[in-house]
């Protein structure tokens, strides 16, 4: 047997048309195409056609997706009765993981995994999880949930099931560009683990739910979440220097949102994320809590335990700024990134399909052996 | 990076202390015992002690094992009030991948990850499991859900549970040896997602949720269920040649439950499995099954496609005969597949959280590269 590095650290699992990670040089191109340029002028759809298809649409293209996600988007009713069931502290992840596990009692295409069928369920998940994840946000509240609309798009969806008020220009625009810089990051650890599910024929709803599952981690998709927790904690830009050397310098604990496996220089996705927490900052009047992760950035930047590691803020770091901004609740910040990962996982999945092994590593044994079976009534 | 071989074949994950499988001899171990040994001695606690603690029970410390197991079985009645609600005919591997899911909603420890918290629910979900799978079983025939008996160990209440009746010491017997042999087999794909799931911090659920998702699949844990659709399309002994003729020489299709991705000589449960499948059926003074599945079996070691690629019956395919035997329903035979593997899954997810690295590989990029973005309007 080959040993492998650590968590598969630098093992390739195969090819992959769909993103390249450069982590050296601190870049991402989705299908060939700059993140910086996606998440400028990109429509989410855009992205989701664009993984699915491997190339942009036509506006005409486009408006039948979009208007295909937003039709099939609504959940079943026996869902949302399920949810209101629910104990109203539950974890939100949690409720995200049971909800799309029960959607596929009531998908007439669950148990195909043909490609066809395959990729109906990709275009109805895609849209369902963002229902469930608003219709959560309300449901815990005792509200009733908004089903979605047919004339709006994915992310004017999202925010208008969370409250029913007509979504804001500058709020959807932000929250389009999370979802696009989210969509898609090549093998990690929830994508992986879709297509480890895939591989033994496994249908798309247990894929999903594994790949949900394992973003819940904090060392994934929770971070975001671990990330404004440690803002909140520091409470005020004067704290910040104070809070880095008793936590940080001290050994004691890590910078949320700092260092990843795969970037050792800026996360291009945290660039952009910066300027877009800064402007919102700006816009509404309130820039304290992009200051206060803008100078502990740069506080660890000057660290020589940081330099030397090549440790810098991740994806995760930035948007926590973004999204509480936007005023969403601390804890949906994760069920947001699944949301936006939906197309990215669900490209992953089908991809996994049209050229299959199954994912079956191995292990070294290293315990005992040739122990003798002693029955009960003699064991010391 | 390293290009891996496709499926991570042969690609050693780390160390694991849990079990041995040596493909070319066809052996296996569970912490220093042999499978033979064990699957005729040993009580499914007795494994799940094993696999938990890395050495045999005394009576003393087996029987506070099987005790506890009982009785932390139960599972909230608002899990039972939820399934009465499925659809009838859901799949029952989709029920205990949604109802393992909600159960993290009423476990008070379900979002603490310290090891100590990690054991409970370890001990906690092995007898819910269970529960779960017998609970289906009933309620989807609009039977009530029964509750695990107290004094019972795990084989003999869920077959109390699917029926109500004192448990029959014969089909007891092969319900314990099969969970035996079925507890734990290293880096499988299922335990493998459980693992990559809790290498990014995530919670039990979560992890177990992913690994039961996984296992669903026809190339995995489905294929019992699959091998034993197949014998029932034979029919009769006398099919088996021309069955054997018409889909197999042919080559349009596979025969379920032969070969493996690891042995490439007799799965030493397979072995086990076909000598009790045999002694059941002679009991029960039914051997139509049993002879089929030999019958083919034979048929296929003197075949030259089946010696070249060193291809044996695994033990999926004498296993789907002896549960049929003990006349549980075809699609349960994946959910029991599930329930015997939740001692190895949670004693992997302790072992990868002990000297944890986030699981997380790469992919060689082949799409196209340097794309200029071009505004919808002017795309051709």
């Amino acid at each position: 047997m080959t040993q492998a590095k650590k968590g598969l650290d630098g093992v390739s699992i195969g090819d992959s048309r769909l993103s390249m990670v450069n982590g050296t040089e601190g870049k991402l191109v989705y299908a060939g195409y700059k993140i910086e340029d996606l998440a400028a002028h990109a429509l989410y759809e855009e992205i989701v056609y664009l993984l699915w298809n491997g190339h942009l649409p036509a506006a005409t293209e486009l408006e039948l997706l979009r208007a295909a996600i937003a039709k099939e988007a609504s959940v079943p009713d026996a869902v949302l009765h399920a949810m209101a069931d629910y104990p109203k502290d539950a974890n939100p992840m949690a409720v995200l993981r049971t909800t799309v596990s029960m959607l596929a009692f009531y998908d007439a295409d669950s148990e195909d995994t043909s490609i066809e069928a395959q990729k109906r369920k990709a275009l109805r998940m895609t849209g369902q999880v963002t229902t469930l994840c608003a219709a959560w946000a309300r449901i815990r509240k005792g509200q009733a949930a908004i089903a979605p609309r047919l004339d709006l798009n994915l992310s004017q969806n999202y925010m208008y099931m969370l409250t029913g008020a007509e979504p804001e220009p500058t709020a959807v625009d932000g929250m389009n560009a999370y979802m696009v810089l989210l969509t898609e990051h090549s093998m990690n650890a929830s994508t992986f683990a879709a297509r480890v599910t895939t591989s033994t024929g496994a249908d798309m709803h247990s894929a999903i739910v594994a790949a949900i599952g394992t973003l819940k981690g904090p060392a994934h998709g929770g971070a975001n979440e671990e990330a404004m927790r440690m803002f909140l904690e520091i409470g005020e830009v004067a704290n910040v220097e104070t809070w880095f050397n008793e936590n940080i310098k001290s050994g004691k604990r890590r910078i949320m949102g700092i260092g990843h496996r795969v970037y050792k220089a800026l996360d291009p996705r945290a660039a952009v994320l910066r300027e877009r927490a800064k402007a919102l900052a700006e816009a509404t009047g309130n820039s304290k809590w992009f200051q206060i992760a803008d100078d502990l950035a740069n506080m660890a930047r000057q660290d020589q335990y940081f330099i030397e590691r090549n440790l810098y803020a991740n994806v995760d770091y930035f948007s926590a700024i973004m999204l509480y901004t936007l005023d969403l609740e601390v804890d949906l910040f994760t069920p947001l990134f699944a949301m936006s990962r939906m197309a990215g996982w669900t490209a992953h999945i089908i991809e996994q399909q049209t050229d299959n092994r199954l994912i079956r590593p191995g292990a070294d044994y290293v315990g005992p052996m040739d122990l003798q079976w002693v029955p009960i009534d003699q064991r010391g």
